[in-house]
């Protein structure tokens, strides 16, 4: 495994005109290494060369070519990140000298994946490109809820949001999605329990609110939470809910708005 | 293959103290066989009994364990439709008689999956349950479409709903959906798309807003099509989309109430 190349070194391997390589966009799934595809499975298994994700789990990586190098381009924690310009570089390049590249990403590569861009760069170097789906974190942690993303009567839609946004964007207005029959999955949203409370609190949202949260979905650290939106943040902390994790909510009735300032005040007020 | 069964005689597969089966819900992917995960074919080709769908295609059937039985629960065209509660009846009872059964669903058992209701029979009569989440078939279609769900700086949020309802429920407001950073996945879509164009006209979209259709992701017959609202029922006739398919629509900037009433006049007159 190379773990963060000098990208300049990258020209290299870049042939006037070299062999023709392929790109593949495979979607790993949630974690657990028998959620992949059979088709995911297959590419691994046939590929040259592995781009992949911090969220990959080991066992993953395990039933890759053992010929194919494999290459972290994720985020360390403390460490640098890799901007998404140089993946697509190393990608494309990589390609460009023959290679079948495998970009395997956590997840489903069109859901919160980038797998867009990925696609564009590859198209735009002239190099073939597949997605391949897969199975996307709020499916797998459903399953370990037992609690359906929609369910006949009470939700006909569900949202994938995410609880987190880019610097300058305006924070997400979760309470405005939650309308009456729909449920809402809120990804990586370790970080934004204390927004969420306030804001559905705010909304007018009832404290005692059910909220489930589920980290680690199908990963050796899984881990599910069944909790109240007033108390959201405390039990996330009593229960060291860490990254990656999902957070449930299902639009119920709400409250008026004078109840809604008092359970705001008294929640906060611990 | 056995085809509607007598379902009286299910009551000489219950033992007032029998063996106890267990239940798997698994979902089947979009279609492809090679989008079952590594987890399905296990417990395909382990299992005693599989309650299959209309939409699971027959090579995925083919990978089932050849000593299990295969049982067909769906709905044919022109026939009767098995009804929830006969099966849920079913899947309970021949698991009380020790088998290990499976119950495959197209896509995520999750998603417009009905997962929770059959969990919920299967713990009522004391029978272990497990979910096993499958790639749904918004996944399969963005990945033909190349275009991503969400999209940075584009839509950071996607709906999964459905064109249908249930009868004397109010159609869905796909319009009031389509916020501005949204994108919808609608399935189960195909009979839906003049109710579509009126309902997103009258809300003020424009008549040349892009709508993607995919039929069929990852089938035989997969068809996909790049249209604009003000046309779609005629371009999907056109390109003789058919069931199962999923409409994608991005949120755009909206035109004036005045332009869609003349865009809404225009498009329906032909």
């Amino acid at each position: 495994m190379t773990l963060l190349p000098n990208l300049s070194a990258l020209d290299l391997f870049v042939p006037a005109e070299g062999p023709q390589g392929r790109i593949s966009l495979v979607g790993a799934g949630p974690g657990a290494a028998d959620l992949l595809t059979l088709r995911a499975l297959r590419v691994l298994q046939t590929c040259d060369m592995v781009l992949f994700d911090r969220l990959i789990e080991p066992e993953v990586l395990e039933l890759v070519n053992p010929k194919a190098e494999q290459m972290f381009v994720g985020k360390e924690v403390g460490a640098c990140a890799w901007p998404q310009e140089a993946i697509n570089q190393l990608m494309v390049a990589m390609a460009q000298t023959g290679k079948h590249v495998v970009r395997l990403k956590s997840g489903d590569p069109s859901i919160f994946g980038r797998a867009d861009e990925e696609r564009a760069a590859a198209l735009a170097a002239g190099i073939a490109v597949e997605i391949i789906p897969g199975i996307t974190a709020a499916s797998a942690a459903a399953a370990t809820l037992g609690q359906s993303l929609t369910s006949r009567g009470l939700s006909d839609r569900v949202v994938f949001a995410t609880g987190t946004c880019r610097e300058g964007d305006t924070a997400p207005d979760i309470a405005a999605l939650l309308q009456p029959g729909t449920s809402v999955a809120l990804y990586m949203a370790t970080r934004t329990a204390e927004d969420l409370r306030r804001q559905l609190l705010e909304a007018g949202f009832a404290a005692d609110m059910a909220v489930q949260v589920v980290a680690s979905a199908s990963k050796p650290g899984e881990a599910v939470l069944h909790a109240q939106i007033g108390h959201l943040p405390e039990q996330m902390h009593a229960a060291k809910i860490s990254h990656p994790a999902i957070i449930f909510l299902r639009a119920p009735k709400k409250v008026s708005r004078e109840t809604a300032a008092v359970a705001l005040t008294s929640a906060v007020a611990g």
